[in-house]
């Protein structure tokens, strides 16, 4: 959600204008208003688009903030709260030819409540304490004394109080107002009310005097144009002086010298100008009477490494503590949260319960390799200053924490099969790790995964549910972080935007692997693998991109691989050759997904696990799944590092997470 | 978000029952339908509520089922989509006197789009389009190009042709139909559309040929009673046999002699029946024509783990594996993934960014003390079979993996304040690691872990922000988890619920720490606690919740705690004395919240390391942030086992996260 600033163009003394006005109020939401240039409705616009009819305008506000519960603080509720609101538009914002009528219908509702929906002040009470206190004041109602109580709390809270404590006198005059036509300017309401003067504050900074985000402001109304004349505090750190104009007479000058340059953080109070030129449309002036600014910390230019411009990525991991200040991290920071945020709202909205898989095991079945190795022997062991002892080449690890060699998960699918087998479908979403000695910038030692189970699932459901998140991750960063994809399109990846829309555009292309190796066959002779094409084979880099990249030009879904080449569990397909898995692959990418639909028939499974080497006893808990209640189920695996990349273009891996842990890297 | 399926009251020729079940079906959500008792304007009933008006039982199920998106896809988008509905409900349904002006605003508007609003049919196509068709029908306006064009695409949809297929026949005949009374049954609406007859499929379980959640049908109207008479498909495991009832001669009976005990996994397709007793108010009963039992996985009785009924919660951890399958667990793991969601809701709403913080740490800061170490040595020298060389009591780390001792995180502060400082407001929330050789109720070795930093907050910023954090949370599970925790109050927590309303009654309380010490001395003699009270001490168990429970009665903050008992970071108060920290103390759980102001005056903040016998050039980089533009903040961690021993009454923190870990515990 951004923070633009919407202008309100509505009458003064036009009950309507003020329901919207007190409702913005209730929401936390700023908005600017203009008078109209007829008797028309109010209308509410911003950007280029408007909204208009007074309902449509409360629910957006009720929307625009959440946590304040204008429209509900439940599902259920805003529908009670729709349908109150609904019928005071319909009843009571119209000449009210049943109003007696009305008025006993909120008396009875009434009488067991404090307010007509839920705990608290909603849009239903705000569309009916209104125009029924015009009504009241005009003589034209009698109230009960349930519905005159919740009048008086109604235009008690803040919210009422703000807006009509400006607005026209009560009463007889009030009267008289409401039967004048719509046209007086709401000008005077909106000087006198704190939503146009003073943009909405951060709720938790009293520390500073209360302060807008700057965000905010720069958004508003898609440029910021439309705050220009409101008086603002910010606070931040400098990047260029550019976007605040301090004059030498302001409050606070002195101070600065020497200390303002790129890096400092301070707070300015000062009004919203429009730019004279530059890529933004508004600067804050920090100039006239109640202009100040306040320095919280200077900078010696000198020292601060990121003082000069166009900084390398190699040398911006090396400052990993500042580097969120570079607008890259910044901007790969903020796409990476909405990412994590579309991911728990894709799944919670498919009924996927969120399991966090533990990340330190023991389990017998989990082997050393690649596998990082958690203990707190070697730390005894130097407090004691004597060696590990070892017994016929292994450690004693009766003495370490867990009483057995224990490491750091690759995976949290197994565990959470576990859950899905009790509870259906369910997700992780959590850190993993890989102790592989590489130093490519794919890898990373530590980094996040997502893996969805589904329950009653096939491969083919496995797909169809890995294409639709995959889908709504990409959308939600389009729709939540534009400004931020426009400027990877720009610095990073030309043509960012344009391959995000593809992904979106059309079905993931669904090849199976023996039809892609065919594929690839044909192909050789002019794409020149340098591995070459032969059934039976993992497919490597080259083979994955040309199939997303030449052959199907979009996201393209490779399923039954060879069994030899796939995991133990991965369920086997009638013809006893290949499994139920399915790979993922994206343009410029490559691999993003990798799933299967597991094996479920506990006989099949002892053999593949025997197949591969393996003891089927150290897999006792996984096998009980198979034992007791057995069902179909699938599910797959995203790196989430993998998915910032498709969505950014940032191509090495070590900047797309905060502190990248790679051989060697672990500081900070 | 729970599955009731309500009923709509309406007419089967009116337009709006058609606009209500087209935008019922496009939203995927399962309707009842019931012909109403007069021409009457159509009502929507779930539970004890009911919607009325159109645009609200609309809107109701434009928010029923987020991902279908009919609500538009986003912020924007639904205020535009509210802007058409409430455009359609006034210009279109209601007698169209200026219908005319209406067509060439549609016109003007389509020519450059497929539909009304983004790039999907939403409520505001739904709601134009089918009053459009009639008016159209009845020769009452003229459509233009794009009008036509977008109509055709409108009633094109499945949504639209699945309602429409089964309506009054078109043209003349439509428009007799709509002249005349609208008090025709809609039962042959009903009885003909996919809505009533088969509820919502689970969209990834085609594998099983397409299944209903039972909670879906379980919740129907608080207790599934709306659902009888319907036929459905469901999947699970057996608990008990009663929710099901098959008859011998239904499909597939004999398939479970023998196999059909608690555990079993099957699918049931049958008629939902009104129960004649026992505690849930429907069953499903597997024995007419189309029914059938299809078994997936039996279960041998004698082995079967949770065949028994009433396992201790000790038992329950032996089988970590299959304990979700019991109520408790269950009840558990759905409580704890809706406060993870309400987490990632209440931090993103009040606009702070999610920040992975890093596992592995080799920050020359971090101690060994309680920390695990990560290595990949310890397998080496075992693939070696040779001991691990030490030298001077310290082992040789040029060869492990990250080159140097490496730990797992106790904590990601330092790590966030980086992002914090440049980013303004942020928040972590993944797993957290204590080598601690603990064995109570209350430690686990990995655990998660929330901790938001807030730029240019101070102490009470801090505390404010911790308390509608937690009252976000409480209220989260208590609105949308109330049958669990209402079996947790049966269960464990006799009065839980009335705890938790008491915890969002009222603000909390606050005392400094030395007012605190004051009252503790007071009650000393009558309380009689075993560790006696005097200023400088840290707060014991017993000091903390005599405070909460016996003093004041609901959540305590204690603040400003003497410095030698808090960490180095914590910001140092005027009186030179105390810190800014900050303890959220619960009643019946103890601390929850643990919080501090941030030292952000390099001077100072040397002077406090080196008086806690630390090194100031170990934390070079958490100093640059005092160097480089520092800023005031706060921030604070809570443990989430804690939160959700708080918010379930659990007791034994190893019972509220999947698989805990513990010493000699971390199988599975």
């Amino acid at each position: 959600m951004t923070g633009r600033i919407p202008l309100l163009v509505g009458g003064a003394d036009d009950v309507r204008t003020q329901m919207i006005l007190v409702a913005a109020h209730a929401a936390e939401v700023d908005v600017k208003t203009e008078a109209p240039k007829s008797a028309a409705a109010p209308e509410l616009q911003f950007s280029d688009k408007k909204i208009t009819y007074t309902g449509a305008i409360l629910r957006f506000f009720g929307r625009f903030h959440e946590s304040s519960e204008v429209y509900g603080s439940s599902f259920y509720e805003s529908a009670e709260v729709d349908s109150w609101l609904d019928w005071a538009l319909m009843e009571l914002a119209e000449p009210p030819v049943r109003l007696e009528q009305a008025a006993q219908t909120l008396e009875k509702h009434l009488e067991q409540r404090v307010f007509l929906v839920g705990q608290r002040l909603t849009l239903a009470d705000i569309a009916a304490s209104l125009p029924l206190q015009r009504f009241q004041q005009q003589g034209l109602v009698q109230l009960g004394r349930a519905t005159k109580r919740w009048l008086g709390t109604c235009l008690a809270t803040e919210a009422a109080c703000s807006v009509l404590s400006s607005a026209p006198p009560k009463g007889k005059a009030a009267a008289a107002a409401t039967a004048a036509p719509s046209v007086a300017p709401v000008a005077a309401v909106a000087g006198a009310t704190p939503m146009s003067s003073t943009p909405l504050l951060d709720r938790y900074s009293s520390c500073v005097g209360g302060r807008t985000e700057i965000k905010r402001i720069m958004l508003a109304d898609g440029d910021g144009k439309s705050m220009v004349g409101q008086k603002v505090s910010v606070c931040g750190w400098v990047k260029t002086a550019r976007e605040v104009v301090i004059d030498s007479g302001a409050k606070g000058f002195d101070s600065l010298k020497g200390k303002c340059s790129t890096g400092a953080s301070m707070k300015c109070t000062g009004e919203v100008v429009a730019s004279p030129g530059g890529k933004q449309a508004v600067e804050i002036l920090v100039k006239d009477a109640g202009s100040e600014v306040v320095l919280f910390g200077g900078v010696d230019a000198k020292e601060y490494p990121l003082a000069k411009k166009g900084h390398s990525h190699e040398y911006l991991r090396s400052i990993a503590h500042l580097r969120p200040r570079s607008n890259l991290i910044g901007s790969v920071a903020r796409v990476r949260a909405a990412l994590a945020q579309a991911t728990h709202e894709f799944f919670r909205s498919n009924n996927f319960l969120y399991v966090h898989t533990p990340l330190i095991t023991a389990a017998d079945c989990e082997g050393a390799g690649e596998m990082f190795q958690v203990t707190t022997m070697m730390a005894e062991a130097e407090k004691d200053g004597k060696p590990l002892p070892m017994a016929n080449g292994k450690f004693d690890y009766t003495k370490d924490f867990f009483q057995k060699p224990a490491f750091l998960t690759v995976s949290g699918q197994l565990s959470v099969e576990n859950y899905c087998c009790s509870l259906s479908k369910v997700y992780t979403f959590g850190p993993t790790f890989r102790a592989e000695n590489s130093h490519t910038s794919r890898h990373l030692a530590e980094f996040w995964m997502i893996e969805p189970e589904l329950a009653f699932a096939d491969i083919v459901d496995d797909m169809n549910c890995a294409e639709d998140y995959l889908k709504y991750c990409v959308r939600y960063a389009m729709e939540h972080n534009r400004q931020d994809l426009e400027f990877f399109d720009d610095k990073i990846e030309k043509g960012l935007v344009k391959r995000l829309e593809n992904l979106l555009a059309e079905p993931f292309a669904r090849v199976t692997y023996t039809e892609a190796i065919d594929i690839l066959l044909k192909e050789s002779p002019t794409a020149k693998f340098q591995v070459p094409v032969e059934w039976g084979m993992d497919l490597g880099s080259e083979h994955e991109r040309h199939l997303a990249e030449k052959v199907f030009k979009k996201p393209t879904i490779v399923y039954n691989y060879p069994k030899d080449i796939k995991a133990f569990y991965m369920r086997l397909n009638e013809d006893n050759k290949t499994v139920a898995a399915m790979d993922v692959l994206a343009p410029a990418i490559g691999e993003v997904i990798g799933g299967s639909q597991r094996e479920e028939r506990l006989d099949v499974l002892d053999r593949r696990i025997t197949e591969m080497g393996l003891e089927p006893k150290d897999y006792w808990w996984y096998r009980d799944l198979r034992r007791f209640g057995s069902v179909p189920h699938s599910g797959f695996g995203l790196g989430f590092e993998r998915l910032i990349m498709l969505t950014t273009g940032v191509e090495n891996i070590r900047d797309v997470i905060p502190y990248p842990r790679y051989p060697g890297h672990a500081e900070f």
